[in-house]
């Protein structure tokens, strides 16, 4: 089997097309890698791109597209609603395919040092790549933002990894490995936010729901959402959390109108849900294609947006 | 609000009705301690009682009952399925009404200190009333059993928090702070047993389920249950497992046909259990009498042998 990675790097840029055009052509163009997503946030002010493929030609592109990132953005004119740190914000790691945790975190060092020989951008190694404790977290990383890192990292507390003093324009970046998780919203038949944050905290881990699921409330324009990451999809199917907001919304006398994913998921997660709805002992005993798994996923879930571009599988030839 | 406590001890007889009287005649005799149930278990060849009431009191009549026992059973003579090495085997304390954890484990150590005394039975604190890691887990202290206890207790590795040397007929007792459980059985219409273990295994915080439930499978005469502790209830609602254990039973087509309460639960375990069918937000909304909670329970969980017997509060006046 091919190694695979896939990688989500965000960038504070949105709308200037040009530039974002600029930035993402080193993963149009280096073999090996494919394109999956770019998905600006005007509100935000900052675009993620996803991308997989094989993990020496991920980490060239990714070294490329920061450095072009570095000349386009200049941070000290950059303002959103979501806190960043630099041009490129942040570069998490994810290990699909015959890639252990061990080795997307080595690839992740690699990239690392590398971003900083090429742009002198400073760097932390976090999430699964942290080296300390305190750079575990990402916010805690980039607390203080852009505007406030210069004096930040004069703190030994806080020397990065890679580098030490701030770059002017770029600021400072965050690479690391983290785990394939599930981003899973469901969408509730009300405005009424309580509604949603009463759910979340019945299913999600720390208030005593289910042991890989994080859940908070979040409002649309029409309707409130139960928004989760299901941080392991093999302990904790998805299924399960549908099924969980089914039963817990029906205290509240309010129906369950749909859900979405956010991002790539796995052939196995959800060939894990469609096991659920075709009564079968296990995703093992799912004899179908992909599409057909799909179909049934949707139907069940009465997920939207959702088609084979969304399932890593796709990209992985 | 007068404090009161929970006491199950265990003890090393069944058959012998007489001996039991003895043995139970503290809990009888004296004042501020209710007698709850009495469950002698032939196979096993041990007997759980229950008893509730004011601390003192229940040490009180503790202590003596202890004593009887170390005087009616001879543990070179017994025999049962169940691991046991004394006479009183365990003397575990839950802490039921305006008694903290630390009250309940101060409570605890001057039983196990007066044991020792009135007995000369060695005693190790248990639970959360262990003073050493090895000494957490009942299993691991009773390890070798009443025939092992002798060479056992040589290694200071195994030295007993109270005394040192095996009671040559009562053998040694445990005695300890545990929080409130709900030991809570789900009837499958069926008699494979996979299909509980399957399910045990979907629900339970080990394997990715709900935070605090621990579940395993168990063969009756005729169908098969899932057994279970919820260990906080105020985190994970009772109906939540119940919900869940239909919700996974559908893959197999396997149907829930009735539910059980082993030994006592509070009134606030069922009041939350009743808000949830009755479609209130919390239990402080439930606004009915004990029986008629316990009809909402009955009905909506299909529990068998359920009564206010069985209810906490029915003994706290």
């Amino acid at each position: 089997m091919t190694k695979i990675v896939e990688c989500v790097p965000n960038y504070s840029i949105s709308e200037d097309t040009c530039g974002i055009e600029k930035i993402i052509s080193p993963f149009k163009e280096i073999e090996g890698v494919e394109l999956v997503n770019v998905e600006p946030d005007i509100n935000y002010n900052r675009t993620v791109v996803t991308v997989i493929g094989e993990p020496e030609a991920v980490k060239r592109a990714m070294v490329q597209s920061c450095k072009i990132a570095s000349e386009v953005i200049d941070m000290t004119k950059h303002h959103g609603e979501h806190k960043r740190m630099g041009a490129t914000d942040v570069v998490p790691f994810i290990p699909i395919q015959d890639m252990s945790i061990e080795e997307t975190i080595a690839l992740s060092e690699a990239c690392a040092k590398e971003i900083y020989e090429a742009c002198n951008i400073p760097v932390f190694l976090y999430n699964l790549s942290a080296k300390r404790e305190q750079c575990k977290n990402l916010p805690d990383i980039r607390k203080g933002e852009f505007e406030g890192m210069k004096e930040k990292l004069q703190d030994p507390y806080w020397t990065p990894d890679f580098g030490y003093e701030v770059h002017p324009t770029a600021g400072v970046t965050a690479v690391g490995c983290r785990p394939l998780l599930v981003a899973y919203n469901i969408d509730l038949k009300t405005e009424d936010r309580k509604v949603a944050a009463a759910i979340a905290r019945m299913i999600r881990y720390s208030n005593g729901g289910y042991r890989c699921i994080q859940a908070g409330p979040a409002s649309l324009d029409d309707h409130v959402q139960v928004t989760m990451n299901v941080t392991d999809y093999h302990m904790t199917s998805v299924y399960r959390a549908y099924e969980a907001v089914k039963m817990e919304a029906k205290r509240f006398g309010v129906e369950v109108c749909g859900s979405e994913f956010i991002g790539l998921v796995s052939l196995d997660c959800i060939k894990d849900i469609a096991a659920y709805y075709l009564q079968k002992p296990s995703k093992d005993d799912v004899d179908l294609s992909m599409d057909e798994i799909i179909d049934v996923v949707v139907k069940n879930l009465q997920v939207h947006g959702f088609s084979k571009e969304k399932v890593i599988e796709y990209y992985v030839k």
